[in-house]
Formats: structure tokens, sequence, C-alpha cells
């Protein structure tokens, strides 16, 4: 090489040719020492530095996961620090809501929350929106279509709280700690995981603040814009309340006895199968007789699907399922396997059941068991409203499943109580009938027209087969015709379909 | 609800308010079975089949990464049949190049391969590549920057062709493989994570096409269009060749001694540390030293980042190292621990070193041992080109880490056989003064005077710190002035500092 000037030519040339500069010998190392270049990128802030910082604005949507269910304090903390800091007019978008965000009420009523979706909402928060407390409606959205809807922009989020068992000052936040000063533990953050992808900022809430690197990590540093530290971002005893309770109620297990027969004779039960059982009692009691089959028939499961829980961890360990795919961890024996099994994978809402994603999980789903609060003659099933017309439920991934699967299978009584579960038309349409394949009541299966060879093969295995206009017959005449609910005029909620069309509206219920 | 009619009149008021379509009910489930629908959206084809399906058009840009180093099969494999294609005038943008892909050359000569991009050149290739065989100059990058550039659309890819040791049919992929049938193994992908995530289309070729789902895994089927299955994608026994090897060499023995010295009293050894070393054999054998010092004074640190070997494995699986941050397993004990550990994490290109991303795992770095071709009186570091000026070698980390890093340690002999490392100007920029702190040789240590503390603290472990032109000057004494190469006026490399610019150019030999 010749002198520097016409070496610095050389490069000048060149550069010039591709567009580019020509680099100027300033390392950072030379003017900032590591540890302040690390204090001037910090993230840790407190929850207030964190609200101004994201630039969040009346009229903002802002976002949090439902992972800890019935234990989650991070709703209920930011929406008083907002409401404290004089934010109005904000749009809710949780991916779950339960008894526990009651305080939203009064948040609402000041004019704070002016906006809600989300898949589900029950108690006393769910009451008060039944009889119109909101004046725009509640949107509902399955898991998958909150995923697409996020992915897609159609739900535009401007910040994100999510809680998190353990971040480090990067912002890697985990479901779990592997730390000593473990506070919480809620699993799989993967409803939260298209919100971390995809909102303008997010903000990790911690309980469990690491050093760095907290790897292997769910959410990555990548996505995080600010890390607050909290005494505690939820209740880990809680995680399995809500929807999820192991049943003693001999109905309830009739009904997972037929359920497993139903899987069983399906002709989807063979070597390498995949499955989902619902949150609901008999669906998870089905796993134990579906259990014992395998075991007897020497048949494994390639992987279960969506919410995990303490049976299906049994199962994985026994090495009957090869893989537990895992979306939301129903209790904390799968949260504890998601940390330490590394054949328990975490999925994101989207990867788990978005209907524009080809490859996502459920679409490689056999069969999933699924509960109702009501299905009608046309096999639509509602999970959202009880019969009296009040929000009691959440969505979930029911018509997520329901569709994607080879086999849907209801489960439920033909009468809870005084309420008929099996009806000429659902209260709301949650599920359409044309994804779901097999009603099991403790009367008989009824299975949908569309699938007339599942109906052969299950009359072949002996099963009571049924016609779904019988069984709602016979809950006619045990319990007689139901009045007519006394709703008003006002539409309080707005089910959307996990394509984005618009499935159903729940109008307010007028005492 | 009032009736039918008037409940859909409600439904369709509330979708028209939101700009949104009413579903109608048509479920998949009534029209296609999921078998059908699986094999409609099948993702596996011939190499041939994908080729044509990605839309790949002459004049484009293909991707390859090198985690099989010289056991590479892919590259090859595409790239012949690319030409018996009639493909010409593509970009080859690889994240490395080694001797393995000699067959290039021909591939040049014809007009198939007619731009590369790449991290380091090898061999025949390098030599002819050197002596003018391609009109375009070679862009080289480091792995940062490569990442950065991938990130930013400076490098933009039409199609990836990503070898992996396995895939499911959908195209979740790993660098290594649980079935029975594993061919071969890798370890991380890193340095395929930005391609799989930024290329228009993705094609995974892999010698093991595993059942659904292949999780946990590398890469997503969510970034993957088509999946091919070929015989072999690379020899593992040949990931460990290279740069790779366990010196025997007294002197290297010596250096790695004068390293471990420089780090136990650099101030940066304590509790938490975290530590990369290069693929050098005495950068290598100094881990040996430093474990031993780590024992005795009870020091552990939070993590080993960047290539991995089977040296931090064990100081990892003894204890002493928290995580392993891996971006390319540098031997297959490296790889089988990434597959079965799950406190040793798989970081992309980016995550690893990129300089626009504030959480890069570079950044917090405490200490980096590097090897050299040939430093410079100014500090600057050359690892790509010989002092011959033939390419020999790859940019890898080096610049990246060198930058990021609190401690900069290069190591290198004043003298190879008759090669003086010490030079006035080093034959080609890679890695810029400013950014290296201490350069050790078995004739002393020389200590940027950017960083006097640095100096002291040797100075006062009985270190012994010279002046880096002593050092220039004793190699001079021994060898005498070296020749001017004989450089021509073509220039055939062009090195690109991982900010975007241009560092400095390289000319054509003539013999």
């Amino acid at each position: 090489m010749s002198s520097l000037k016409e070496r610095m030519a050389l490069i000048e040339a060149q550069a010039a040719r591709m567009g580019k500069e020509t680099y100027h010998q300033t390392g950072r190392k030379a003017t900032t020492p590591r540890m302040q270049y690390q204090q001037e990128c910090s993230k840790v802030v407190t929850l207030e530095q964190a609200i101004t910082r994201s630039g969040l604005k009346d009229g903002m949507t802002i976002s949090f996961h439902h992972h800890f269910r019935g234990g989650d304090k991070v709703v209920n903390l930011v929406v008083d620090k907002l409401a404290e800091m004089g934010f109005k007019n904000l749009h809710l978008a949780a991916s779950s809501l339960q008894d526990v965000h009651k305080p939203l009420i009064e948040h609402i009523k000041n004019g704070v929350i002016t906006k809600i979706s989300t898949s589900g909402l029950r108690g006393d928060l769910a009451n008060e929106i039944s009889r119109g407390l909101m004046e725009e409606p509640v949107i509902f959205r399955s898991h998958g279509g909150r995923g697409s809807a996020i992915a897609q922009g159609d739900l535009h989020i401007d910040v994100a709280f999510l809680g998190a068992s353990s971040c480090d000052p990067l912002g890697n936040a985990c479901g779990y700690s592997r730390s000593e000063n473990a506070k919480s533990i809620c699993g799989s953050l993967g409803y939260a995981l298209p919100d971390a992808q995809y909102a303008d900022k997010v903000i990790i809430v911690t309980d469990d603040l690491v050093h760095y690197p907290n790897t292997p990590n769910s959410i990555s540093e990548r996505d995080v814009d600010f890390v607050v530290e909290v005494d505690s971002v939820g209740d880990s005893s809680k995680i399995a309340s809500g929807a999820i309770r192991d049943t003693k109620n001999p109905r309830d297990i009739l009904l997972a006895q037929q359920a497993a027969k139903v899987i069983i004779n399906s002709g989807y039960f063979k070597d390498g199968f995949s499955i989902q059982t619902g949150s609901g009692g008999a669906s998870l009691a089905a796993v134990k007789f579906i259990r014992e089959e395998m075991i007897k028939q020497g048949i494994k499961a390639s992987f279960a699907l969506g919410g995990i829980t303490a049976h299906m961890v049994k199962l994985h360990e026994e090495g009957l399922i090869e893989r537990l795919i895992d979306v939301q961890s129903f209790d904390k024996v799968a949260a504890m396997s998601l940390k330490d099994d590394s054949m328990h994978k975490e999925v994101s809402a989207n990867e788990y059941a978005s209907a524009d994603e080809q490859g996502s999980a459920t679409h490689y789903l056999d069969m999933v068991i699924l509960s109702a609060l009501e299905v009608d003659v046309n096999f639509n099933v509602n999970v959202l409203v009880g019969s009296d017309g009040i929000i009691r439920g959440a969505i979930g991934g029911h018509p997520d499943t329901a569709a994607d699967s080879a086999l849907s299978i209801i489960v439920c009584p033909l009468l809870r109580g005084r309420i008929p579960c099996v009806v000429d038309e659902v209260t709301t349409l949650i599920t359409p009938g044309s994804t779901v394949d097999v009603v099991v009541t403790e009367y008989g299966i009824a299975v949908n027209p569309l699938r007339p060879e599942i109906a052969e093969r299950l009359k072949a295995a002996g099963l009571n087969i049924v016609d779904i206009h019988s069984l709602k017959e016979r809950a006619e005449k045990i319990i007689g015709h139901a009045a007519p609910l006394p709703f008003g005029d006002k539409v309080v909620g707005v089910v959307m379909n996990r394509d984005g069309s618009v499935l159903d509206v729940i109008k307010n219920i007028v005492d």
C-alpha cells in the first residue's frame, strides 16, 4: 500500500461510489466508559417516569395481559396511577379481565377508562357493564383473534404494561424467576408477546429485578422501553383460580368419561395425535381417562396445546406427550415445568391460534375438548354471556381451536340447575356451529351433520348418539320454555370473529 | 333478544359503525378437512421447486450462514443448482466463506456469482479474489455489522438458503436434532437469524425432516417459506476446524498466561464479570488460567459470550459461569450444550453485537481476548489480510467486541516466522485503534495511551508494560524493513465499519 494520503483518497473514492460515508476514528471507548454508557441507556425508572416518558396521552390505548388471572395486581396498580396523573379517555385493551379488576368500575365512572377490549369479563365489573355502565361497547375477541388484530394493526397499542416475574435492567423478562428473590410465577407470557412485539412503547412491570442477563427470556430487551420495579405483580396462588378447578362432581366425571370415549373412537386417536383441553372441570377430568387408554394401547401424543395444566405436565413427564406448547400456564405446576423443561415451549397468542398464520399451532391440532354455557340446535356455542343475559365468561381460545382442529368436542350438561344448556338459539354467538363437531351431554352425544363419518365411528363404538334437537326438547320438557331476557336497546358488547368481522352484539340487561 | 332478523339488523348496524364486515358462517371445517388443509399449505418441496417458487431472479441477493464452517455443504449444493438452472449475476451474501467454498471460483468465472458479501475468505477462493478474480469488490462486514446492515436494509436479502440439522414440515428449524435420524449438528444458528427475520423468502435446507412440532426451535416457521430435505447439510466433525484449535505451542501458552494476568489485574476481574474469548489458540488457552484464578479467588462470571467453546461449557457446568450467550458454537461440545442446557442461550448476530441495538450483548461485555494478524503502533488491528497482501481470515466479531467491551485485549506474537506482527501501519484496517486497549506479545505488553488507568494497574501487578513503538522496533531489528507489497490498482475488497461507513479498501495483489 502506498502512502497514507493515497490510501485515504482511495477509501474516499470507494465510499463515494457506494454512496457511503468514510469512517472517522471516534471510538466510544475513548470518550464514554462502559459504565457511563450503561447508565445513560438505563431503562429502569419509576412507574410515573415510565408513563411520562412513554408519551402516553389522553385517548390512547394501553394494554395488559391476564397471566396472573384472579391474582393480577398490574392492571389496578397502573390504572390507579394513570387516574392519579389525570389521564382520561383511555382505551384499556387487556387479554382478559377478572373479578379482581372491580376497581375499574370507578375509573370508568370517572372517565379515566372509556373503552375496553378483552377476551372476557367476570364479577361486578361484568355485571355493571352488562347493565350499561359504559357508553362504548366492550370489544370481545378470542385469544387468536386478539393476536391477529394486533398484528394487522386493527388493535393498535400505544403503551403496553406487561407484568413479569423477573426482568433484568435491559428488559429481558420472564413469567418466572430464577433468582433467590422470586416473588411470583405465572409461567407462559404468551398473551403478552403480541403486545411486546407490536406496541409502540413497552413497559415491563416486575417484582424481581434480576441482574443481566435474565436469559433465556420470554420477552426480549429488544422490545422493551422501560422497566419498573414494584412490590408485587400478582398473587401466584390465584393463577389456578377463575376458570380452573378439579372436579369431584359425579356428573362432570360422567361427561369426562363420555368425552374420552368420543376421542378414543373418533378415528384421530393414534400415535402422534395432538390434543388441547379447555379449562372446564369435565374436560380436565377427561385427560385422566385418555391417559389410561394411551397406556393400554401404547399410544403417544406429539403435543398438547393451549392452556397447559398439571395434568398435561404429568403425561408429558411420563413420556406420553412429547411436547407441551404453552400459551398460558393454567397452574403453578405448569408454570414451573415451563421454567425447567426445555420440551415445554412458550408460544405467543399468534403462534398459538392466529387465523392469519398458516402455521399457528391450532392448525395442527387433532382434538380439542371445550366447555360451553349454551349450545344451540345449529351447534353454535356461547361461552361469554349467561342465560340471564349477564356477561360471565371469556371467549378464550374457544372459536380458534374449534375452527382449526380436526375434531372439536363440546362438553356440557343438559341443564345447570334450572338453566338449560342446549337451546334453540344461543344468547350470544361465540363459536359458529360450522366449526363444532360433537356435543357431549349426560343425556347423549350429538354429532354435527357436517361430520357424518364421526357419527358412524361413534355409533360403531356403541356410544349413545342422539339428534341435537332431541336434547333441546328434553331440556324444554324438564324446565319448560324460558321467558325472553329483559334486554334493553343499548349495545354493551361486540363479539368480533377471529377474522376481524363482527360476529354478534350484546345488549344491555334491564332488571 | 328479539327475532333473528332484528338481531341480524343490529349486528349489521354495529359492523357498519365500526367499518367492519359482518361474519358469514363458512367454517373451514365444513369444506376443507384438516389433512387437506395441511397438504395445501405444505412447504416441503425439492430444492429446484423452492428456488422457482421463491421468485429468485438474475441479479438478486442470496444468503447463507457459515455455522458448519469447513464442513458446510449448503453453499456449494445450492449454487451448483442455481448454475444448472441458468441463473446469472447473483449476489452471494454469506455470513462467512471457507476453504470448502473453492467451487465458487468456477461459478464466478461463469457469471453465476458476480458479487460477494462476507465476513471472511480463506483458501483458494480468497487467493483468486486477492488476485483480481471478480469485477465487483467483495464487501466485508463484521458479524454485528452484517446484522445491522440486514436490519437497516443496507443488505437486502431476496432469498435465504439456511442449513439446519433438523426442521419440521412447517419450517421450525434447529442447528441440532432431537430425532434418532440426526445426521449433523452445528449448534447455534445465530448468524442465520437476521436472514430468517429479514429475507423476502426463506428456504430451510435440512438433512433431518422431523415431525411437527420441532420445538423448541431456533428459526420459527413464521419466518420460513419452503423446506428442502437433502442428504447432508454439513460435516459436523469440521465445525471445530478453520479458526479453532487447541494449542500445544509453548509461545501460545506463554501469551495465554500473560493475557490471563492482564485480565486478573485489570480491575474488571470481580464477581459477576463477563468475558468473550476469540478463536485463537492463545485466547482459548487463557481460559484455563482464568479458571484457576476464579476458583482460587471464589469469583464467578455472569456470562460468557460469543463463539462458545468446550472450555466455556466446562466452566459453566462447574458453576463458574452462570450463563452462556451463544451466537456460534465453536465445537460439538458447545453445540450439544446449546441443545440440552436451557441456561445456554442462542442469540442472533444483532442481539450479539449490533451497534444499533442499545442492548446487544457486547455492550455488557467486560473483557474480550482477541487475536490479530497485525497490530500497528496506533493500536489498529488487521485480522483479514495477510502481510503478503492475500486475504486469509475473517473479521468476525473482532471490531464489535473491541468497541463495546470495557477491556479489549489483543494477543499476538511479535513475529510469525519471518513476518512481523507489530508494524507501523496495518495492511488493512479492521479494528480501529481507539477501541483496542491492550496488546500482549511475548516481548511485553503495550497499553493504549487512552487507558492510562489500565497501564497503572498492570504495572502495579508487576507485568512487563512496554511502549508499542518499542515492540515494533524490536520486530524491525530482528527482521529488517519489509519490502512494500506488490499491490495493483484494482479494489478487490471493501471493509465496512460496523456503523455502515467505509473503513478500508483492499487492492489486488500482483505476483
